[in-house]
């Protein structure tokens, strides 16, 4: 815990000016990916004041964000948060904790959001979702002024897709397999696969808004990313995609050698 | 009824060349809105053929021919129908007339569907949904080899939202609000004023896939209207919106001087 505070380990960056690395010579230490998970959490919460609205995220990476605003505010450190939960766990978590929630109605500006994401591509367009909560999400970050993302390095790729871990799209239970089937059909082109998400006993996973997911797995670069979301919105039974492009202010990225951050240009 | 079979007052056009009026000299008549409705209806029944799978629509109109489908049935005039309805509603219509019924899932490739407009423009493009059921009206009407659209004269408009009545958009209910002024605002523009469906009880109206509908009324002409369609669907909040663009073959007007018939070219 006490690492998110080693000032040889975390780069000092006030200004945030491009993409800085620890400036001391790199000692690559033996963290397991939840500590770095941590330790990007902790770092992001740097960027929260008191008086501010918070988007606050789901997943594990932003969990760890929520118990630190959490802590600090039992603490005394920040005061008069108000938080806006991008998902019931997270409501759940933030509740026990103590932050007080409110939502997009009441707050429709949020000063700063912090979440995680699951790639990160190098122009910082983000793939979301796999935590299911991607159309909450993607709400409540488009509505923030800054929007802060969290991630261990292994989140970095190259291209969206490029974990081969998939993109998910959220649809109607509506004819799903219809849907499904269109979805594969208009990115076969790069290798796709599609696939209903299963939750437990085996039955469809089902999201806070009463929909199903669709696990696109694209093997190769898609291109121009925008013209590939307009086309997956276009298809009806389609509510939202998990691609969040041009949307991150801030990438925060921990590693075994520390903490890099890169802002949008 | 017997009109829809009067030669004097439909046209009979088996070419449907392209904007065909009544041969004879037109001779106003004393209809209800209603029976306009039927006479298109009956007209849009005539390309229904024996072992098609046919899109059943839902409304005021789409019900006229939906229940000249079962008539047909009954008499042995149609065989081997599969009817893939629109709506609860028109499911339950089809059922007690004994059309047999599936969905997109098995049948994703559709003959014809047939269905009502609440606007229709000079291209051809509709505004759909003031029953509400756009979004699976879109899924199974464009998943369609021809789709019919039966109107009465009424609905014509110079452009969408010319009648000055609702273009309506399926939304989450989740933080309804925050989309409703999201909505409102990007069509600021256009005169636009955004008002949440109510239905019993002044309570939100609930569509079939359990979300809510925004009804948009627009003063003027948006131009460029698949840029508005995308601009609509980038929305997070947004599951479908109520223009259907480029998606009608053929478009039969019932009127007080007989019916008209225009195909996309």
């Amino acid at each position: 815990m006490a690492l998110a505070y080693d000032p040889l380990f975390i780069t000092s960056d006030k200004s945030l000016s491009a993409f800085d690395v620890a400036s001391s010579p790199p000692q690559p230490m033996n963290l397991t990916q939840d500590e770095l998970k941590r330790i990007a959490a902790y770092k992001a919460v740097e960027f929260v004041e008191s008086g501010m609205v918070l988007g606050l995220g789901t997943g594990s990476t932003a969990k760890h964000a929520v118990d630190r605003i959490g802590e600090l505010l039992r603490q005394g450190k920040l005061e008069n948060i108000v938080g806006i939960p991008t998902s019931k766990k997270t409501q759940e978590q933030a509740l026990s904790l103590g932050i007080p929630l409110s939502d997009l109605d009441a707050h429709p500006v949020i000063d700063l959001s912090i979440d995680g994401a699951d790639e990160v591509d190098p122009y910082l367009n983000l793939v979301k979702g796999r935590g299911g909560s991607l159309l909450r999400e993607k709400m409540i970050e488009g509505a923030s002024k800054k929007f802060v993302v969290i991630v261990d390095e292994s989140k970095m790729v190259k291209h969206i897709g490029g974990s081969k871990l998939a993109l998910p799209v959220e649809i109607v239970p509506f004819c799903w397999k219809f849907t499904a089937e269109k979805l594969r059909s208009l990115l076969e082109g790069y290798g796709c696969e599609a696939n209903l998400r299963l939750g437990e006993k085996g039955k469809a996973f089902v999201t806070d808004n009463g929909n199903y997911i669709v696990d696109m797995h694209v093997e190769e670069d898609m291109g121009d990313l925008g013209a590939v979301s307009d086309a997956i919105l276009r298809l009806p039974g389609v509510v939202e995609h998990g691609m969040f492009l041009d949307m991150a202010s801030t990438v925060i990225i921990a590693g075994e050698l520390g903490v890099k951050i890169k802002n949008k240009h």
